[in-house]
This record gives structure tokens, C-alpha cells and sequence, in this order.
């Protein structure tokens, strides 16, 4: 499934994003755009910048640097992604290693977001906000991930948004956790698969390499 | 170090939470507790409760159930743990895997709590409310953890509150997710172990046993 793999993000399918918004926003041209705040000369989109995705930049960089902090990113996505998916995706987006989030950056984890937002919606069948446990096997199945019963279960308990309980239905998964749990599946297979070099499906690892690829894995 | 090890949660040390509430709380003897709202006959503390701790998780029992949800332990700590670590205490002191904590559990978990903020406490040399990398590296030998210097700056990033930045200095690790990196290690040290029967340093695990190390872990 090509929205899954992370090459992809760079992808473009000749969509636009948010169409309506072109002639809510036609005043701005974002050619000739001006700084939008004063004293900061210089401050507004790249050329050829999608309006709408500079918008939504200019909105997260709120101390108008240009650049998005991690702090910027955890306001922007409050309450929506827990801090470890944050970080995965500040890790995965920031290329040139800054430890902020330009524009074309932005433009890239936009474009990954929405990719995910859209398989989300599409495993979650019963349209409930969240992943269940059959959605979730879908999900990885159609992935290519064809994992034990035991592996889902434990999967779907330690991302859903709750623990198991003894009372209510069991938490499903928000959207956040399950794009994290699907990276750290596609992490730690591929680490794993690095080292099952005879493609017998076991390998021998030292207690240094067991820890380097988990700490690794988001 | 003992106040790494899970079961010295239930462990008496002949210390007395905040000394200072007994006098403040004389009024209301525990064994004679009458219920603290109306309509909800018998809430109350269980025997020879701790006044103090009674208080806090009648605080945190906010519907007056007589038990913790995930819900409202969560807002208890909320923006000071995240939910893998609150999920992380709750499997810990869930002991009768209701999906709920109960007032002895509760104890437990507020032990455990309090213990590891004196660890904390304790590790954390300069007192900026953080654990940095050297403080890290000093924590997890004192717990007889002698990693490799590559692991400790793993581990220093994956739990750190922040990414790496090129400008700022590293973030530290916050005292919920410093918590959950101890546990982490230990969990995935232990699992290790029970497979290197010959104590070599190397294990031979299957995909199955590999993903399932993982996801046992906090």
C-alpha cells in the first residue's frame, strides 16, 4: 500500500488539498504576498507555496521564525497526538536535521498526515474516530503484515487510547497511536528481517543489538 | 537499588506521608468515616486507611465510584504523564484486572509514585526538574544497568521531552517518561535474559517471540 510507505510522502497524485479554499483565499496571491506580520521583513510563503498549507504554517509557527518548533508542532496538534507520535514525526520530517520544521518540511508532514487521515477513515469501518481490533487486523493485512492473533491483541492493547477493562468495551485506537503503532510494526520487521538474512524467520541477536532496535523503533 | 524493584511497592518503611495532615485531619477519625457525599451510602475509607491518602483518592475518584478510572486517573496527572505511562501504572496496580484501581491499589500506585520522585529527586544533581543524559547514564548503573555509551543516547532521545534541536540544548526526560524508561529497559533486560539461558550475551528469537518482547514492554 503505497500511502504507507514512507517514500511516498513526497508523492504527488495531482490532488489539491481543501480546493474550495483557492477562491476563498484568491486576494492573496501567494506570489506576490507580503510579510504578514510587521518587523518581520521577509516573512511569507516560498514561491509556487500552496495559500492554504502556508496558511496553516504561518498559523503553527506562531512566533513567525519561519521555522516550526517542537514545542509550535505540540501546540498545533494538542489533545489530537500524544508526544511520542510528535516526536516520530518531527524525527521523519525534519531532513536537514535542524531540530525545526520549514516550510517545504511542513509540506511533506502535511501531506503524510492527510495520506494517514485517509486510510484511517477508510480501516475505520464503523466510523466510530476510532480503530478496533478487526480494523486494526485489516489494517496491517492489507499492509502486507500478516501477524499472529497473539501479536494484534498485544498490538491493540498497548496502543489503544485505555487499558483493557473489565467493564467497558476495550478502547479503540485514535488516530495518533495508530499511525504510530503502524510505523513501529513497519520498524521493527524490517530491523528484524535486516538480520534474517537466510529468510528462515529467526535470528540471533546480542543484548547490545536487541536494545539499539527497539530504542530505535518510534 | 530497591526502589527500582516493582515489589518493594507494597514495602513499610516505617515512614509516615506528610506528618503534619494527621493534625490537621484529627477531626475526621478514618474509623468512624461517614460517607463524604450523600446519596452514595458506605463511601468512605476502607479501615485503618491513611487520612491523607484517603483524601488524595477520593480527589481523584471524581464520580464517587469507589474506584479509579482510566479516565480520571489520567486527569489527575494530566500534563504530567503521558498516557503510555498512566496506561504503564495501570497494569501495574490494576492487580485485580478490573480495568479500574481500587483504594489499595490506589496505595500501591501512590507509593510507587512517590518513591520514584525521590529517585527522581536524587538523580536529578542540578535540580532543573529534568534528567539530562549524565544523570541518565549515573540512574541506570546505580540500578546495575552498565550500557553501552550508544544506548544511553538512545535512550536519552527516545524518552527525552523534546527532540534533539540543532540550537537548543537537548531536552532532559521529565519525571513520567524517566519512570517509564527505567521500567522499559528492565522489562526488555528481563526478557532477554530469560532467553540467554547460557549467558553469553546472544539470543536466537523467532519474529513471533522478537514482536512480542516489544510489545510486552511499557
Amino acid at each position: 500500500m503505497s500511502l504507507y510507505s514512507h517514500s511516498s510522502q513526497y508523492g504527488h497524485h495531482g490532488r489539491h488539498h481543501h480546493n474550495s479554499t483557492s477562491s476563498q483565499h484568491s486576494y492573496r496571491d501567494p506570489r506576490y504576498a507580503q510579510p504578514l506580520v510587521g518587523g518581520y521583513g521577509g516573512y511569507g510563503p516560498p514561491p509556487n507555496a500552496d495559500p492554504q498549507l502556508w496558511q496553516w504554517f504561518s498559523t503553527v509557527d506562531t512566533d513567525r521564525s519561519g521555522q516550526i518548533s517542537l514545542n509550535e508542532l505540540q501546540a498545533a496538534l494538542v489533545n489530537e497526538f500524544d508526544l511520542d507520535t510528535v516526536k516520530m514525526l518531527m524525527n521523519m520530517f525534519d531532513a536537514d536535521r535542524s531540530g525545526t520544521i520549514g516550510f517545504n518540511e511542513f509540506a511533506g508532514l502535511w501531506k503524510y498526515i492527510a495520506d494517514w487521515q485517509n486510510v484511517f477513515r477508510h480501516f475505520d469501518r464503523d466510523g466510530s474516530g476510532s480503530i478496533e481490533g478487526h480494523e486494526l487486523s485489516e489494517a496491517l493485512r492489507s499492509f502486507g503484515y500478516n501477524l499472529s492473533p497473539r501479536l494484534l491483541q498485544l498490538i491493540e492493547l498497548k496502543y489503544a487510547t485505555g487499558p483493557a477493562s473489565g467493564y467497558a468495551p476495550p478502547a479503540g485506537i485514535s488516530f495518533d497511536r495508530f499511525v504510530r503503532a503502524c510505523v513501529v510494526v513497519k520498524s521493527l520487521t524490517e530491523a528484524f528481517q535486516q538480520l534474517d538474512t537466510d529468510r528462515d524467520g529467526w535470528i540471533q541477536v546480542s543484548y547490545q543489538q536487541f536494545m539499539e532496535m527497539f530504542l530505535r523503533a518510534p
